[in-house]
């Protein structure tokens, strides 16, 4: 064997020595942070702090530094540590925000988010129950002596259910929606129900591991103080609460919703009509492509009637819609015409419009990039 | 003190320390896979063998399984530690593929993508030339005993240039080029150079680290004997290289290229048309939107010219921008007429043209949010 094939080798073994030594480092660092997690639960101390976090980051760049290593690689790593231990966390104990437990109960328990929430609030003490479109000739007995109703049904049918909630509601309980539109269900919510009254909207997939750093935007109806504790329980579980204007809100989801998801459809719709295949175009494709192309693929694993629900939420996301056709008209025209300096105006009016972000944008995506490069090339 | 607090902070010492102690793992890795890398450039072995690094992840997983550790989590570990060994390689040398060095000029060497390779080529032992659009009086000395010119101009420049340097060439020399679409520029290259001709699409953009698993793309023109080397050159940098129909590459293109980066183009403008800031719609999004979001913005940090050549390339391109104006305006009709039933019928046949690759988009997407939710929020 000659000698660079030798060196090699030995070379090979070490580093198989280190990565055990690392798993053996990293399994001892999970255990410790399964009892801080343990201690934070008995102490009711929230389980995510973004200060502690910051500072932890910081020293682990700095430590990475004085090894001669990349802060930004090192920080990355730290993240990806912590972002596991947040993971393994799904399957602990939460922290309970009140001194006794609440009565919650879930209004379309069934379905993903109502189910998800529905563990969580077990988890952390609570007692949960579940009305299912199917319960409610039980409903007089669901309803008895209960803290908190959530509604979380489908968009169209949330204004019916909150009404049907409320005539089995007293006036001391809270009521509370999960829809992804805010303005009406508030509204049904304020004239339906004499009580405290709160808008939610979790911005999260039914499919996140846990509620560490996730958002929860809070839309205040009647009577904060009696829906203090939903609140609370929300950031023992991590998650970030802000609050906002029903309209505001509603702006924003029907182009962050609305666009969004008509797009992809366009998208793959037109892609149908090529008969190119994602997967012969993958083929060909820089991870920038794939990461693209994977975002606009993961809409169709999904529910047809999900999607319709957003797209045609209401009239005002449909005339939405409709102006965006009207804009691909005025754009499409610079490319009948070949007018390449429109196009260029144009651009750089959106760079402009962008301002800072989109800096922003190329660093983050190409963060995302080089991680999509790295885990399925 | 209470009990509970004193223990958390011993617990977060035992921490620091063991982050100190893989932080010094990591060092010695490092310090050996660069040991391992010159072994290799002396040795001209390959620097990325990819059957070698899948050996390596399944055992780091079997180590993983062993010590109570979610695989696929040990796996996006070691990728990140694999792929900051190959980013330290971009200061090294590289392996040279001939045993002599070639003189190889770049046509529009001062471009990200010709300066990138004209390092590369002379990182790897080659002599470089460059030849940038003032120099064209300097062209006789810079193609005097060259062996290879690689033409690296802006789309709607490639066919004058090589048409210009091929009146420089001898017959023996290769020909190549990087542009973007292959079926033009490969014919123009064939009709004016009576030698070795090949079509290069290097799929990466120029601001990659290194080109270790980044994709090339081939179409093979003339004389494949005679270009065998600098093939060769690209898989030692760790380079894949694929051979494709310059047609089925440039059809692909289209979708790839035109329509992703009109459609970037439509989301942007119309963004602007609701003065919603990507700010203030940051505020309020889920990790998804984020990811959508930052893919739209990066194109507004780059520069307008170059997305106009993309987007105005050729009229084949043109023709399908306007066909998939059509295509919206059919689509856009279910909206205007709240045909909710038509939407999720096409939805669902979108769901048959995408199969099982929509379940691989879930999933691939999926890791790619929690990434980005990791790192960013």
């Amino acid at each position: 064997m000659p000698k660079s094939h030798h060196s090699l080798n030995e070379h090979r073994q070490r580093i198989d020595t280190i990565d055990e030594q690392i798993l053996d480092l990293l399994k001892e660092r999970a255990n410790i942070v399964k009892d801080v997690l343990l201690t934070k639960i008995q102490n009711k101390l929230p389980i995510y702090v973004a200060g502690r976090e910051d500072l932890k980051i910081q020293s682990f760049r700095e430590m990475a530094v004085k090894r001669g290593l990349d802060p930004d690689w090192a920080e990355d790593f730290l993240r990806m540590i912590m972002s596991s231990s947040r993971a393994s966390q799904s399957a602990s104990e939460f922290p309970c925000a009140t001194s006794s437990p609440k009565q919650i109960l879930i209004i379309g328990g069934q379905g993903g988010m109502g189910k998800q929430y529905a563990t969580l609030f077990a988890a952390s003490g609570h007692v949960v129950r579940i009305l299912d479109k199917h319960d409610w000739d039980k409903a007089y007995e669901l309803f008895k002596e209960i803290d908190a109703v959530i509604v979380s049904v489908p968009i169209n049918a949330t204004a019916a259910v909150i009404q049907k909630a409320a005539t089995y509601m007293s006036e001391n309980v809270v009521l509370a929606d999960f829809t992804s539109n805010k303005t009406e269900p508030l509204k049904v919510m304020l004239d339906s129900h004499p009580g405290p009254v709160v808008g939610l909207h979790p911005m999260h997939g039914p499919d996140v591991q846990n509620l560490s750093k996730q958002l929860m935007i809070t839309c205040h109806g009647r009577d904060e103080n009696a829906y203090d504790w939903m609140i609370s329980q929300f950031q023992l579980w991590g998650m970030r609460v802000l609050n906002a204007d029903p309209q505001q809100h509603d702006r924003v989801m029907n182009m962050v919703q609305g666009l969004r998801h008509f797009v992809a459809l366009l998208h793959g719709s037109y892609m149908k009509t090529t008969e190119l295949k994602p997967e012969d175009i993958l083929h060909f494709s820089s991870p920038i492509y794939r990461a693209e192309l994977m975002m606009t693929g993961r809409i169709f694993a999904q529910d047809a009637e999900l999607y319709a629900d957003i797209v045609f939420a209401n009239e005002e996301r449909r005339n939405m819609l409709l102006n965006f056709l009207n804009h691909h008209q005025r754009l499409a025209e610079m490319v009948k015409l070949g007018d390449k300096k429109a196009f260029i105006n144009e651009f750089e009016a959106i760079s402009d419009f962008f301002g800072d972000f989109a800096e922003t944008a190329l660093n983050e995506s190409g963060y995302l990039i080089n991680r999509l490069a790295d885990r399925f090339s």
